[in-house]
C-alpha cells in the first residue's frame, strides 16, 4: 500500500507568521502524498470580538450560534486556509483549500442537544475518501480547515483533531495512512516538567501501563485515547510532536502504534 | 467539442437569501459540464465597516489595502464561497470551492503604481485550464470567488466579470464555452427605459450599429468590450440576462457571438 501523511497544525502555529512560513516550508519538503489539517486559533475569537460577536461558553465549552459559525467560516474557511494555499502554491505545492463541503468530504451530524445545546458543531459522520483521493490523485495536495456539512446545506464547526483522525482512519482504506499531530510540546511526557523526557514509542501495552502509572492525564488522555480509536480503526501510526519532527533529522518525538 | 458553461452571478443575488437559493436550483439544473463565478456583494462593506476598517476610495475607485483583502478573503473566499458549495451539495451538485490560489488555478500580475495605486488588485496573467479540468473530469463543479494570487503567496482581489471571461478562455482551449452573465436586467436593452426593450442577438456587425447609435454606453459600454474581446479570444457565446435565462424556457435574454 503506497503512503499517505496527514498532518495537523493548532492555533499557536497558525497565529505566529514566522512560525506558520517554517512550517509550511518543512511541510512542502515532506515526501509523498500528504493532507494538512488546520485549526483556527484565537485569530476567530478576536474577529468575533471586534464585530461584537460575543464567546458564549456553557460549562466551560464554547457554544457555535450562527453568528459564531459565520466567523468561523470567514476566518477558518477563508482568512487562514487561503493564505495557507497561497503560500504553498509559492512552495510548488499544488493546494486545494478544503471545508468538509467541498467535495461532500466529510458529513458530520449536527450534535444533538442533551444538556447542552452546542449550536452549528457537526459530530463527523462519513468521509467521502473517493472524492478526497481524486483530488489526490489528480496531483493536488488537499488542506482541510475544521469546517463539516450536513449535506442538506448547513456548516458545521468540527474539532480539528477529530477531523484529522476520521480523514485518516477513511484514507486507510487506500493507504497506508500516519498522521503527524504539531502541538507545543515535544511529544508525549514521562515527567510533564521535563520536556526532554519524551516517550519515543507508545503501543497498546504501554499505553496501559502509562494510564495506570498515571503518567498520562488530564488533556492528553482524550487525545490518546482517539489516537488509539483511529488506529483500531485502521490508520497505520500517529505521530505527537513539534513541527520538526517532519524533518526525520530529529526523532525526539512520540510515535503511536497498536 | 464538449460544451461547458460559466455562470457569473454579483452581489444582487448573493445578497438576498431567496434570490440566491432560487439561483442554485437552476444552476444544479443546468445540464453538461458548468462553473460558477460569484462576486461578492455589499456585504464585505457591511463586515468591513463593522472591523473599523474603512472602505478607501481614489477616483471613485476603490482601494484594496491589507485590512480590506483581509475581509474580502474572509467574506468572498470562505462566508460567501462555503455556503453556496453546501447549497449546491444539497442540491446533489459536487461543487469546491476555488480562489485562484486553489489548484495554482488563476495567477494575476499586482496592478503596477501609476496615478493610483489601488493596492492588493491583480490583474489576470494565466489560467492554468489543465488544472481546472482536472477538477472538472473528476467530476466537481468548481466555484470561484474573486480573489487570485500572485504565486508567490500574496492573494490579490480581482473583478469577477474578468475572472469569468479569464477563465472562459482559457477553458475554451478544452471545450465550446459560453458565458452566462446573470444580471439586474434581462438583457442589453434597445431603450434603457424599457426594461423589455431586449435586443436577443448581438454579433460584430450589430455591435458597430449599436455603437454608432449610441445605443450601448456608459457601463454596458466596458461590458460588452470585454465580451468581444474574450470572444476574439475562443469563446463561443456570451449571454446576458437575468438568472431565468437558465431554464430555456426564457428566450428573452442577449446572446452575444461575433
Amino acid at each position: 500500500m503506497e503512503k499517505l501523511s496527514i498532518v495537523k497544525i493548532g492555533g499557536n502555529i497558525i497565529e505566529d507568521v514566522s512560525a506558520l512560513q517554517a512550517f509550511l516550508n518543512l511541510f512542502s519538503k515532506l515526501e509523498g502524498k500528504k493532507i494538512l489539517v488546520h485549526g483556527g486559533g484565537k485569530r476567530a475569537t478576536h474577529i468575533a470580538s471586534k464585530l461584537g460577536v460575543e464567546s458564549k461558553m456553557v460549562n466551560g465549552r464554547r457554544i457555535t450560534d450562527a453568528e459564531t459559525l459565520e466567523v468561523i467560516t470567514m476566518v477558518y474557511g477563508g482568512l487562514v486556509n487561503k493564505n495557507i494555499v497561497a503560500q504553498l502554491q509559492a512552495l510548488k505545492i499544488d493546494a486545494v483549500g478544503l471545508t468538509g463541503a467541498d467535495a461532500n468530504s466529510i458529513t458530520s451530524d449536527k450534535r444533538p442537544v442533551k444538556d447542552v445545546d452546542f449550536g452549528f458543531v457537526g459530530d463527523v459522520k462519513s468521509v467521502a475518501y473517493h472524492s478526497v483521493n481524486k483530488l489526490i490523485e489528480a496531483g493536488f495536495t488537499p488542506v482541510f480547515c475544521a469546517i463539516t456539512h450536513d449535506g442538506n446545506g448547513q456548516l458545521l464547526n468540527t474539532n480539528a483533531d477529530t477531523i484529522t483522525s476520521q480523514i485518516a482512519v477513511g484514507m486507510s482504506n487506500l493507504y497506508e495512512t500516519s498522521i503527524y499531530y504539531c502541538f507545543e510540546l515535544n511529544g508525549v511526557l514521562e515527567d510533564i516538567n521535563d520536556k526532554n523526557s519524551v516517550i519515543k514509542h507508545i503501543d497498546a501495552k504501554r499505553y496501559e501501563e502509562l494510564l495506570e502509572q498515571g503518567i498520562i492525564a488530564d488533556g492528553m488522555l482524550p487525545k490518546l485515547e482517539n489516537c488509539f480509536d483511529a488506529l483500531h480503526n485502521g490508520v497505520a501510526s500517529i505521530n505527537m510532536g513539534n513541527t520538526s519532527m517532519l524533518t526525520r533529522e530529529n526523532n525526539n518525538f512520540t510515535t503511536i502504534t497498536l
